[in-house]
């Protein structure tokens, strides 16, 4: 069974480009990835700081967070 | 056929972190991974730095350059 993977974003141009490349290229039967845009769903930016995610677009994969490259610092988001 | 992706790093543990997670997590039917050490093969540099790498670890796909988090800035691998 695949594992799950959150893409957390918040739809800037570095994280559609993140999104369409580097979350899409994730092996399925790996992990099944859940997009999860932070600008729209505010109620999930705790989740997203418990998890050590400091900025986005960033892929959390078995409890670590990824930043790839950088849209926005989570502070902006709130 | 899968395309080529890269991942440049230099055995710093974020770099071996995002190896292990992110670049194993890629679908090999979508992307075939080259994994480039870059302290130890420095006539790569140059190659990465066209791809826009700026610091390691990073992934280049489709042409693009995907930093994941930061171990060390690819001016320090010189």
């Amino acid at each position: 069974m695949a594992a799950k993977a959150i893409f957390y974003h918040a739809g800037c141009p570095v994280c559609v480009s993140a999104e369409q490349t580097v979350a899409n290229a994730i092996d399925p039967s790996k992990y099944e990835v859940e997009s999860v845009h932070l600008g729209t769903d505010k109620s999930r930016i705790a989740e997203a700081e418990a998890a050590g995610v400091k900025s986005v677009p960033a892929l959390v994969i078995d409890g670590a967070a990824f930043h790839i490259n950088f849209g926005a610092g989570i502070a902006d988001l709130k």
